[in-house]
């Protein structure tokens, strides 16, 4: 497991993020390829399968093929419905995977459990305690990360890909038997897409705050799903979009 | 056709940048689902399917269903090659989708050709000449541009996933018989993945510039492909990874 990794450009050394391509496999069956940061394979596979509906909270059984050096992580089965195309594709970004129709898109997650009440200030502050030495040392990664309503954090994930960082965090938690996340908060370095709600939805966050902009459809998923959901928090200031309720203190909505 | 859309937040008006799921059909059948902001949806669709190597560079017909509300878009078949899974799925940033295996990751590119030369300090200001109206409203839009070696804008698209951008601009030229792009230069207002060298290697586009980091496997398939490779252009610097030989003027690499 490395972060980054050395490169040599216009006559002196510099540091990239790793990025190499990882198939997930149930029950030693191809479902998806991904292109990922190494290391965490196994939080990856469960936070991804997790987010799409096709695995429930409960911890199960991931690892390596005998073939170490293979890019691959294989999740014991089953999963909890058949999967149309037992072969599809994502990337480090992909999120709509495995639903045949645009209906399809939002997969189930439960409307958010009410709480906690997290102060203004602090919300707009979480993004600068997200550790990130591997993007300090390449520019090139996306973090997510999961802090208790004091603003404590309690586990960082970082890789090329922005929504592997947030898989990474929800697999990490499946494993450790503590979804759903009820009462905690998902924060990323980055921006709020409909595929990022979703995974925290699914995974019961009821509160995600980011560094970047909201899509209107990440807006609507949230809102629909009672989630909070703050973005463009930097600087002191963050903007809620929906769920105010939990947040204390002063507004101050800024960009 | 709309980039952003109206939201209130904190007691006040703002934008975001609009995310709608788009399903690609080719002859009427669905082969992928993506998210995207509305709008050039052909150009999406068109420059998705070549980036993956599934038709050539000729022009040929793409249009809403019949349904117009519908998200829809269907091209004109056949593709160049049988998808293994014919449905398979994509998102804002997906780019290895419709490949089974590891090692089918890299769709066929040729190898760039030679030229042309473009003076250091215009590559590093690229990024400053990309028009990006929906991103000043809503913060939340990538961009991609197409450039000629004298730095001046040809075309530019905005999207909410930063592939989605080049694939709209990718295949604007495919429609308007353009490709393959030698000769010209590809810049997008992000990070530089091994997904996006790879669309501009099977464009035939021989420079491609960011304002973000490239990751490991980013430089390792531009220099294969002989492809010019910068990054973090800004303030008047930037770093290229490889195809130095296309960049004149003196070297001042920095991060």
């Amino acid at each position: 497991m490395r972060l980054v990794t050395a490169v040599e450009h216009d006559g002196v050394r510099d540091e990239v993020a790793v990025e190499e391509p990882l198939e997930i496999r149930v029950d030693g069956e191809p479902l998806a390829v991904t292109m990922r940061t190494p290391g965490h394979d196994e939080e990856l596979a469960l936070g991804f399968l997790h987010g799409e509906g096709l695995i429930g909270p409960g911890p199960r059984e991931a690892g390596p093929t005998a073939d170490l050096a293979a890019n691959v992580v294989d999740v014991a089965g089953p999963l909890t419905r058949v999967v149309a195309a037992r072969r599809f594709y994502t990337s480090s970004s992909c999120g709509v995977c495995g639903r045949g129709a645009l209906e399809e898109v939002a997969v189930h997650a439960p409307p958010a459990t009410p709480g906690p009440l997290i102060d203004r200030e602090l919300l707009a502050g979480l993004p600068e305690r997200l550790a990130q030495p591997g993007f300090e040392r390449s520019g090139g990664l996306h973090a997510t990360g999961l802090f208790d309503p004091r603003g404590n954090p309690l586990l960082v994930r970082e890789d090329v890909g922005r929504h592997n960082a947030m898989d990474k965090v929800i697999g990490r938690a499946l494993l450790d038997g503590d979804l759903p996340l009820h009462g905690h908060i998902l924060c990323v370095s980055g921006r709020l897409s409909f595929e990022l709600v979703q995974k925290a939805a699914v995974a019961g966050a009821p509160i995600l705050v980011g560094v970047g902009a909201p899509t209107s459809l990440a807006v609507e998923l949230a809102a629909d799903r009672g989630l909070t959901l703050a973005g463009f928090a930097r600087e002191g200031r963050v903007n809620v979009y929906c769920g105010d309720e939990r947040v204390a203190g002063t507004r101050l909505g800024a960009r």
